[in-house]
């Protein structure tokens, strides 16, 4: 599963950087896609541009204009970009370097003239059955923002359509809205991920009821560490939000606050269902193992009665197996069916005894 | 079970409204009842006054009146009337849709004019044994309470019945005592739903106790389910009615303060149940467990006592079934009754050995 | 088990006032008095008086003195008493139907002119060897104390005898010297019922060293669920100690406060004992599964020893039962010594086995 | 064990004193002492006077004097004493009664003239393998110390001789300084109960790697019964010390605070190997119940292979043995072999069988 | 493993000091270099110098200039050493103290003139598989940084490199930048023992879920035991860095603020690491349980069905090998071929049965 990149990441990270000062730019991660891709957007209420620019000095007088933009950049593999945006809006190093380590934690920056975020993107992979995430990077000031993601994917686009088409109130709005309406595409993403986990979790379950195997474990054990994942990337997501909720910064409005809020509830309702689900998987571990140790006992309880049944005549039937030369019962002419009626006696009686003690 | 909306309602919900822009209006969860049903109610401590309304526009002028008015709408599903309320009252259009969609988390909104609460109502379905949540959203001002059901029950006609009938001090009280009085009423659903939980524990316990079977393992697995999922309702409804307790907003009176301290005291106690119910289930599975174990202990001790004195015994016999030709026991006269006095000896001196060790 | 009022107290109350106005005088719990009995002791450093009224009114004038007044009502069913008391000190509604319900949460009032407490106090019943718990509310301002107890029992008695014959401090203090020596007396209790439970804890855990039986388990269960119960009860009632300590109530004397803080600390004791012993009973749980699973490895052992030794054994005493006509061992004439060499050497060299692996 | 005054403590105190008024002066405990003794210590960095007191009254000159006195006694049963110092320091009642009742919890009480502090000193008994507690009790004011252990120790002599021998910077410093001397001897005491318990629990450990018996689940369960009871005696220590570090009382001067700071960081160190080696306990406990089932699974194992090789065979060898008149197998010449070859392949098949599924 | 100086340093520490004053100056832990090494390195924007010294008077004068300096001192039982800087920049006895005390628990003391930190550094030895702990001390002031190794490790290697090479800002910054770079390389340390761990996690639960032994139980109890200890050391380190970062103090420049918050992140980012790895372990080991438990399923379904199988067989061999002169079933011509037909009857139909059970 690649949605932890816990261990891995870090260590990849470490690996690279280890020798370099600290602010030393360099891109850490998977290289995911060819070409970087940069996308540029300016609206207000009235206008509306759109084009893809080739080279990032493109994008800086449209940025100077009063009416809203948007810098998309896809691919963080060209380092020096990242560099120019950098020196053109005046970031800290530091910022430049988390940009491009794409194992960062999601935090926030405030700073006077812009506010810096980072969060992960999470999809879910049909094909492999797995989670994948991706690092996106929110920069947005009085009049723009610029988000930078590892690969070309499209969940922005819906975004870019509802402001083409002069949808929703999103024109009428500020950078800060803007901003808030990636945060939001992002954490709708999460409740994609958490339905996708969700119907696994009711699969298994149904699987458990019915038929529990070896694989089952391993299904709940998978379940449980992708929770686990879940839970390390939801946590850190709410307090960044949070964060900008109650952020006192002027770069953020107050009719957007009640925006920001709606979407903070959200985190919240992704980390109940975390966390419930955590509980489910705990529980589901529970039935798993007793289901288990009951069709043992059930096992069991077949091999007793067979046993306990047929061992006490095996053994009868050895003692007339005997040679001895004076054994009288052997020359009865009733001992033959006699031994028989003895033997059923004794096997019906125990049946009933078993009976008695709920054992069948 | 439909209690926990969890992954489930979710799920709808985002793939619903995936590509919409935020505040777009759109009904999400079940359409649960036919038709939309209004309620009006006008009272002061003198005058009362009650019509179902047709459209939503009959019950604006009563709204404007100096008595207090409370609306009451079961159904959500004709969006049109949500709008042109929200409109007459000035609401935020994220509000407008947080009444409508019907998967939201339990929350306040403390707004100058008014004040917006979601609440979970929950219901014990008896026929089908499961407990059923329904959203409601109030919002209640200076002199109205707005309260939206998703379909027709009749849990607050107790409270419409007291109003009518002059009994209790609501008709003295204002808006903000009615919205209590609605809160206290939903709170007093889940004492229900407890007393009905507690009942099915007390039930499985005592089956368990007695009898258990693999049955109830799965009764405790959903029990635990159950208590998960209530759980995820009562604790942002405690968030809720302590922000209600502890605001500063002008619409609460004073003397509704105490009132409001009180339902929360019931939330607390609503908590407290269900936490020691979910100690008491889990303290269940281990009991479950052992007993399982138990049991499986008592079928191997039968099995141990048969095996371990009838294996030797056949051995015996096995012995003197040998056909050698020179078995000089074989021709003793009392060979057969000497073996007889053996094997019997061996069989009682096994049955004291496992007295001794307690087995039996 | 009594102790839980937990659900099935709030069930009978929910019960009973569905369809009441908030408000509604009615007496919740079982009647466990036949008749309301009303004491009043009146002192003050020099003077004492203490006399068993007839009617509530006889207690009216008494308060009106400077000197400190008790009252003590056992027995809550007759409702027109508590509410002319509630008249007479110009109670809140709420707080009288408070002390109605038997099922109240522990909790504290603050009043300009009276501090309201409810809390529960315990019993160790040595017949049922349960626990009881009844319902104590306390009303007391500036040189009044009035006690509210479901039934008369004497557990206030030694306090009265200390009054009456002038020991320690009391006669000396105020009106929340008093209330404190109340609350005091109550958490005593809760120091004897964890002195009992702590007894049948270590009664428990003795058989469970020397002989576990299923029964045990149903102990260390029930003992686990008494202490949810008390744990229930024991921390609402720190919060009631400790908002008591911190009232800044002018009712609470200066010198009063170290002896709330002592009381506070006994609370604490308290809670320490509970947590220490649900730790202690886990652990319990845990060994008394252990020692059956270790109890069933040596049943278990036992069999293998016997039937891994004879299996062999009698496959051999069966190879020379068969009727072959052609087989040469059996007319040996050392045959059938031989045979009996075999299978002890095969015996012997088992058992070595077995001692190698320490099984024996 | 002794370690855990608790349920047992609180027992005894509370049966003692039932019936007697709050700050009634008796001693609560076992008494651990024949004699009362009082050791008196005087000094300032050029003086120093040591001496055996007889009665409590030869230490108050000494009080008076500008130097700084350290009175310490030893045995408690005798109330008289103790109320003399009372009365001469002016200490309030529930501070005597709380240096008399041994079970009481570490906490610490800040008067203006002099602060009262109460721990418990731990004593790790090498003959029983046992922890003893006794209580010690400090108040210090300006000038003066007095500490009250319950029985004679010789804990604090090391620090007597550093005094004595003009050592550290003890002499130099004033009254608090002391205090926190003592106070830093009794934290010691816990690193080396510390070390006995871990000292323990690596014997207990290597013991369940090597060969695990259920004695070994007994001691682990001993064990961890200590390391809660050390908890309970820890965390409110840390309470009582961060209390003391952050208090503002005039008494303690500022050169002082930085050794308080460094006591509080024991303090801290004490509860870290407490809770790590609660952690170590619970692991070890889940590794001992593995290693006991890996044991059971070898076992069967050995039991199945046996049984499922010789019970096929067995019935081969049976089936030869049936008397049947017309049985040709039995009148061939190969015969005997042949069933001896086809026994040997049955039984080295199931063993390539058993090998194949890693059984053996 | 040594990481973990819980008891074991505790003990030797408290041991060697017992019966000294506090503040007496002893080397506590292990001597684990040779000889006491001293690096001086000076350095500002322009100029930059760097020398071995033999004595540390050498340093002195460097110290006083206005560049930059950095005192790396390897190895501490050189007691005069650390006394003389003791000296010259006026620390505190106890820092002495606790700079010698290789026990010491990750803190920061904050004077005016300079900052003291205490930190673990961890190394992981590939040659034993253990990981190795270091304290490391370091005292930083307005334009000197003093740092404390135990043994000379080259750690700080590349950092000296770095300024000596003049890359990243490390020659523009003050003292409080080296000061934060040394942390940076501590906490870098963490992530590269991390990622061995996590690598040790990788392989052992590659191993469980192939071929699950008891050496595997023992291994997750190891990698539990050594997160218990990381754990141990993160959560102070994590204190240490959260306090420097809201430190007030004037040593910490504006500029440096933002670095000191980028590696408080990081070790956020450690503790997730742990704190997830250890919930992993957690599941890890309920799955090698269970594993376990199925594999025992097995090989007792295996018992079983040979068993249900062959002892019916054996038991109708049995009786017709019994030597009653009187049975007629022996004597009939197809009474052989007719009883292996009832007896292939008997075991096919059970086989039809067990699979019917999903037995096999």
């Amino acid at each position: 599963m690649s949605l932890g990149p816990g261990q891995n990441g870090m260590r990849k990270r470490r690996s690279t950087k280890t020798g370099l000062p600290p602010g030393a730019l360099v891109h850490i991660g998977e290289k995911k896609a060819e070409k970087v891709k940069i996308n540029i957007l300016g609206y207000d209420e009235n206008q509306y541009e759109e084009k893809e620019a080739r080279t990032i000095e493109e994008c800086f007088p449209l940025k100077d204009k009063p009416t809203i933009t948007w810098i998309n950049i896809d691919g963080l593999h060209q380092v020096d970009i990242i560099e120019k945006i950098g020196k053109k809006i005046d970031l800290h190093p530091l910022i430049l370097e988390d940009i491009l380590n794409t194992e960062q934690r999601p935090k926030i920056e405030d700073f006077e003239t812009c506010i810096y975020i980072v969060l992960k993107m999470l999809y879910y992979d049909e094909k492999t059955n797995e989670i994948d995430s991706e690092q996106v990077s929110i920069i947005f000031g009085h009049n723009f923002v610029i988000s930078f993601q590892e690969k070309e994917v499209d969940v922005f686009n819906p975004l870019r359509e509802i402001i083409r088409t002069h949808k929703g109130r999103i024109r009428k709005m500020g950078a800060d809205y803007l901003a808030y309406s990636l945060i939001d595409t992002i954490v709708d993403g999460y409740f994609l991920i958490l339905e996708k986990l969700g119907e696994n979790i009711e699969d298994v379950e149904e699987i458990m009821m019915a038929n529990p195997s070896p694989e089952t474990l391993k299904d709940i054990h998978k379940l449980k560490r992708r929770m686990i994942s879940l839970r390390k990337s939801v946590w850190p997501l709410r307090e960044v939000v949070s964060a900008l909720e109650r952020s006192e910064s002027s770069l953020i409005h107050d009719q957007t606050q009640i925006y920001l809020k709606d979407v903070y509830d959200h985190t919240i309702q992704v980390i109940d269902s975390v966390e419930i689900n955590r509980d489910v998987l705990s529980g589901m571990l529970d039935v798993y193992l007793s289901s288990i140790s009951n069709k043992m006992n059930e096992i069991m309880k077949v091999l007793t009665i067979i046993a306990t049944i047929f061992i006490p005549l095996t053994f009868i039937v050895g003692v007339y197996g005997m040679n001895f030369e004076f054994m009288p019962e052997l020359t009865w002419y009733w001992g033959y069916p006699a031994i028989w009626g003895v033997m059923l006696l004794i096997g019906i009686s125990m049946l009933f005894y078993f009976r008695k003690r709920k054992w069948i």
